[in-house]
């Protein structure tokens, strides 16, 4: 035990617990609460546990493997973190705590996280969010996603994901890019390099930004921890971003975790025709998500109220934006190419001629209307010169 | 005049009085309601018109081309209906006077609507929906409008449009497509052609539906009588769809005055890549529109409440999907290729041995565990065979 740095008792007590118990743990987290970690794990250990914490510990209880644990994830570079720690997100994982409470299913904060990378994590997901979709993601997703992921990561926002095939890995991927910070959390253990296709893209997250997860080194993935994982996902994002997901998906019920958490849903529109973007519909059609298109719409969301907004996409300016309704009419009866009378003009655009008048000499102050030697022809916009048309004169 | 059938004098009277005054006519059309159509003809005629109705008819009240238009009109197959008449769309164009009498500038009602095809208007819109959009529609653009015409037409839903290059025509060929109905309200007069490259989609839709304006025979398509006849397209309908539309469209403005008439809005989502679909995201960023993906979408946001419900989009079942998060866990601890302890299998899945061994029996009934000579792996799904089990027997 000497020789592992930092393995202080009570994380090794914790080490212990996130073992024994396949998160999440609500009893045992309860438990840990009361007790602390180190009473809590002898008791777990000794079988001294009752009611319903017996489910949660009875399978493993017997497996005490968290020097072996501490070790293994050293070798990967990876660590544990736990509540006593300074790094520790508490305010994040919060809100676990407290959907929990309500009785939500599944909502216990995790034990212990197994972290590989050097920055401090709480300070990782101060200003963060979460990007989620489909593995099975589009050409069109995988663009969004990295765009997103590197446009977050430039305006310093950390971009929490998954490190799946698809949306995920082109998020981190984007952000990555982006010189920013990124956080992969796993469904499976971490020194596990799954998937197998995105080890290099783990090493590459844990050396700029944060691989983190719950489950005890030598964890192998499965559905059921995905599900569990998702909830992580969501926690540790100040929101969640659906930028593609099929019919029935596991960014689905990130999204759905993520609104139970308290967390701003967001989801990127798509191609109607397009499979991968039913979720992102459905999640707008039913009012549990808001349309995001651009990297600084998702950050006005997530960000305090008046500090972020997005820029208003501005509209192009025409010669004529400052035209009433009456003046238009007139403009547009000009022709381009034919010159013609006041009396004509008035017919033409239905203006009494007196207001006809009165226009076409704004309308040549503005560049619009130009009149020759057989009447007024129209003109397409404010002219250089600046001497005053000839209504204002002779 | 007696060349002309049913050139009645209240007709006559509102062919010349549709011709006087500008679209949309408020002060006109208040004193038709006040006077009658001929008498107030009259006033306009002899200049008597009093107050803000001068500005409305003094450039025109010399023009009286009733019974020219009536023959202008008849040339091309047109007529001009009236308020007076059976086929007279009231309920629909109610919405405008009332939204007027709130004081929103421009919401007049037409004093008459010139209609070239043998329906009878106020039937053909008594279900319909408006498809707008950008007249430089991407090809997803003119796809989707294509099938949005086609499906509302195929349920007997009217698809009514401005006939403009783009989403427009898209929504409007859908429509005859399916052998249903549509309707092309213009922004110039009944017998101009335009847009030139739509002269036969027009005659298409004169001989299955309807095309129809406010304008006199004759006058030429202009900005501002785009923006005039859009009311009459939001009015239409019983809600409107967006397809496409840039940052600054028309179709924006057709959506504007369909909110203002009560009419339910529907935005199509579509690439946040293409500025063809900026304006649909703002509508639906803004809440100003619902996000709609399918024509089922569509038909139940404008349907009776409860009668015209969308087919819940189904979810693929999974021979999983009936298990609980604990079964689920035991189920993806098996192998499909080793077999496995009950003991072993207690650990993987972190459930205690006894439910272990309860569940596994479960996952065998249900065809998802199979038990062999050294313990269990995962099975497929439900197996064919309906023999029992071996938990339940020896």
């Amino acid at each position: 035990m000497t020789s592992v740095p930092k393995a202080d008792p009570v994380r090794l007590a914790r080490a212990y617990l996130v073992r024994v118990a396949e998160p999440p743990a609500p009893r045992l987290v309860e438990l840990v609460e009361q007790e602390g970690p180190i009473r809590a794990a002898e008791l777990v250990r000794r079988g001294a546990v009752t009611g319903d914490g017996v489910r949660e510990t009875a399978a493993r209880r017997h497996l005490d493997l968290a020097s072996q644990d501490v070790a293994a994830a050293g070798a990967v570079g990876a660590r544990l973190i736990i509540p006593e720690d300074e790094d520790w997100p508490g305010w994040q994982l919060l809100a676990l705590r407290l959907a929990g409470s309500r009785g939500i299913q599944g909502m216990a904060e995790p034990l212990a996280l197994w972290v590989r990378g050097a920055a401090a994590l709480s300070e990782v997901v101060d200003r963060s969010v979460s990007v989620v979709g489909a593995r099975s993601a589009s050409g069109y997703g995988e663009q969004v996603a990295g765009e997103f992921g590197y446009g977050l990561a430039a305006r310093q926002v950390t971009v929490v994901s998954g490190a799946a095939y698809g949306i995920d890995g082109s998020a981190h991927r984007g952000a990555l890019g982006a010189g920013g910070l990124t956080v992969a959390v796993l469904g499976s253990g971490i020194d596990v390099g799954y998937p197998a296709g995105h080890a290099g893209l783990l090493r590459a997250i844990a050396e700029q930004g944060l691989v983190i997860s719950e489950h005890p080194p030598g964890t192998p993935p499965a559905r059921h921890r995905f599900l569990v994982r998702n909830r992580l996902i969501a926690a540790l994002g100040a929101g969640a971003v659906v930028v593609e997901a099929g019919r029935r998906s596991g960014a689905h019920n990130t999204a759905s975790t993520a609104r139970v958490l308290g967390r701003t849903v967001m989801a990127v529109p798509g191609p109607v025709t397009s499979a991968m973007s039913v979720g992102c519909h459905q999640l707008l059609r039913s009012g549990e998500a808001i349309a995001v298109t651009t990297v600084d719409e998702v950050v006005e969301t997530i960000g305090r109220v008046g500090a972020d907004l997005a820029p208003r996409q501005r509209s192009p300016a025409r010669a004529t934006d400052g035209l009433d309704r009456v003046a238009l009419q007139v403009h547009e009866a000009l022709s381009t190419r034919a010159e013609h009378s006041d009396e004509w003009t008035a017919v033409q655009s239905g203006v009494p001629l007196e207001r006809v008048r009165a226009l076409l000499c704004e309308l040549e102050l503005l560049g619009l209307a130009q009149r020759g030697e057989s009447g007024w022809r129209r003109a397409a916009g404010p002219s250089a010169r600046t001497s005053p048309g000839r209504c204002g004169g002779s």
